[in-house]
């Protein structure tokens, strides 16, 4: 006989760690099936901004660590033409962000899971998706030491990331992708050295982009604009230093504080989103259903806030048992993962130079970018976007522009 | 022996007219050659849209015409999702614009110069440049009998469009041209029929652009995208109207009020900027200088702004001879220029469909209208570069941020 449980949540990171302490809360019964363990997902390094209603969300819900813990950011700087253009978010919009890493998201989640008694079972591989389309669905998974076991549930949850096993099922006929690749990545490191700047620091220039992020007293987060190609490996500390030195180039003669590199990868650009996130009783949500540049770090935000929709969606449809509720998720997070999908091409776009950028796209943007910050009405509109678009618990196509500064006009 | 004069301004559409008129309330003398008859260019239907500092530029110079026979617009329409988002130019900027034919423009100043005798040459076509490099360059042109003349002069004004034979002659090895190619471009009418809306509305949806335009009580002009190659001929009224209904399509089942199709054209998307704007006594203004699709209708407006910078660089040269005074001329009209290149490029990216357009990008436009119209920040900055970015008459590179909405920022 298969196991049973209410909800099956295939994926154990932030997004399906939020869903099932929020499930928890509600009472409804439910199993995460994580393939990784914990330690390898702690000890992989993501984003780092949290729009304040992801931090609402989180800290409504009891964790709260992030107040104490996390840096609040009051403005973000745009530097070119070698100066800096100060963005005061919190003055534009009355709304902050939060340098919090996204393991330490994932850390507080899995240890409140832990103490409350989550049914979260690590190194658990999804191997099979069983009658989705049914009223039964379950997977076929094997745990870490290779066992095979069948799990049935009323609602399968998605929430396995950019290469979701269960997206994968949704038939070929009625799933569509929309998807953008762009021809540059990103070069990211982690230095031991001390802060650079007090507020993260967006540079274009010539030599192409390079973003200054911080993580802690001691350890830095830095980035610049790369071939996707690029082998991380094939960089000497020196020159890795000499790339950021020189694209981070501003006034007063600006230098980055050097120490040690301790981490190094290269993070892809890709943009997309894979409409119906419904397939019978089978939903997705985060990384399983759209992903985003990390310009302007939205992927871990749109998580949350699709998992706040999909839990009170999933609330109202044990009450109820009225499938039009689970029809409407898509709706209710279509608008902000679409309002998401343009601010972070945007960005991407406004300050990445792209291999064969003719001139006058290389002057085009510099203008866009002395237009933007030259009008108090653009940077609002910068802020808006960087800092999200208000709560994040959307109860209809348009529910969200009512929440948002400005939304008569919809 | 050639004929001499201080300035030759060859080109006599409205930049070069304007130009003229402010030489002459100057008591700078000066010669205006135009190789097309006064007729012709009144025969050539152009942009309709004046920003509020091109209006008070003819209504500050004693052509107050636009005021009386115009009409202010205070607002324009987005229509997309088959709904209407007003933008209130007004209430958002404090600015209007005004819908006034170019031609009108044109009319104003030709009969103006006349008024005042001004040595207007119609007819006129120069055929070489000489000694641009030199103290007393000069043209060479022939007149509407075929006739040849030489004209010297102490500084020769390249307003003749964007064909410019004085582009032309700047040094390879010097001149810069920056440009963007447009997919797409307009195939414009104007129709014989009542106004079917009281602003301009710009339509966008699966079949591509439109604009419902307006020009008098009883002829109207509207545009809708096309190929360009597109053969203006090859289309039946029937067509036209078929056409223009389809893409116009909005609430409360909206219908243009038809009528006959008089003029068809189609309209060339084009971005480019040359660089250096003078070179030696050679001076370039308006469309010799740059072209800008024609979305936002921002070529005129450039155009004037660019004359009324280049009337004070010339008062100032011609009191102090010093050549410092007209190489700041390029620095003044640059920052300008490039707004208005952005804010061009800008407005035709986020309305046209592409050829081959991907799902997603059309999908991330939908949504920047979206949240733009959503915003109150995003329509006023949307609204700042539609009605135009304040005073036309900078005095440095960074003299108009001063003058902008919220300025304070650069």
């Amino acid at each position: 006989m298969p196991e049973r449980t209410p909800v099956a949540v295939v994926g154990g990171g932030p997004a399906g760690l939020l869903l099932s302490h929020l499930l928890h809360t509600s009472g409804i019964e439910h199993v995460v099936l994580e393939a990784r363990t914990r330690e390898e997902i702690e000890n992989t390094h993501r984003a780092g901004i949290l729009e304040a209603s992801s931090v609402q969300v989180l800290v409504d819900h009891g964790l709260d660590r992030v107040l104490r813990e996390g840096d609040r950011h009051d403005g973000i700087v745009l530097r070119f033409d070698g100066a800096d253009h100060r963005v005061d978010l919190t003055g534009l919009t009355g709304r902050s962000v939060w340098l919090y890493p996204q393991t330490a998201v994932f850390t507080d989640l899995a240890t409140r899971r832990a103490a409350d008694g989550g049914d979260v079972r690590w190194g658990a591989t999804v191997t099979r998706v069983l009658d989705a389309d049914g009223d039964r669905p379950g997977v076929l998974w094997t745990d870490a030491e290779g066992t095979g076991h069948e799990l049935r549930c009323d609602v399968l949850v998605g929430a396995d990331g950019s290469r979701s096993t269960l997206r994968h099922t949704l038939p070929e006929a009625q799933r569509r992708t929309y998807a953008h690749e762009y021809p540059y990545a990103w070069f990211g490191v982690i230095v031991e050295a001390p802060r650079s700047a007090p507020e993260l620091v967006y540079t274009t220039s010539e030599h192409g982009f390079a973003l200054i992020s911080q993580r802690t007293d001691t350890h830095q987060r830095m980035y610049f604009q790369c071939d996707p190609d690029e082998d991380p490996e094939g960089w000497s500390e020196d020159r890795i230093w000499a790339e950021l030195q020189r694209r981070v180039a501003g006034p007063d003669g600006f230098r980055l504080v050097e120490g040690p590199v301790r981490e190094r990868s290269v993070l892809r650009f890709r943009s997309s989103v894979v409409e119906p996130v419904r397939h019978g009783r089978m939903l997705l949500a985060g990384d399983a259903a759209h992903t985003v540049p990390p310009t302007g770090a939205k992927g871990l935000n749109l998580a949350l806030a699709d998992v706040v929709v999909l839990h009170d969606v999933l609330e109202t449809w044990f009450a109820t048992r009225d499938d039009a509720v689970l029809d409407a998720y898509g709706h209710r997070v279509a608008e902000r993962v679409w309002r998401a999908q343009h601010f972070s091409a945007w960005m991407s776009t406004m300050l990445h130079s792209h291999p064969g950028e003719t001139g006058f796209a290389a002057r085009r943007r510099l203008a866009e970018l002395r237009t933007l910050v030259a009008s108090e009405a653009g940077r609002r509109f910068l802020a808006e976007g960087y800092t999200g678009w208000g709560p994040v618990l959307g109860t209809g196509p348009g529910a969200m522009s009512a929440a948002m500064p400005g939304g008569e006009g919809r």
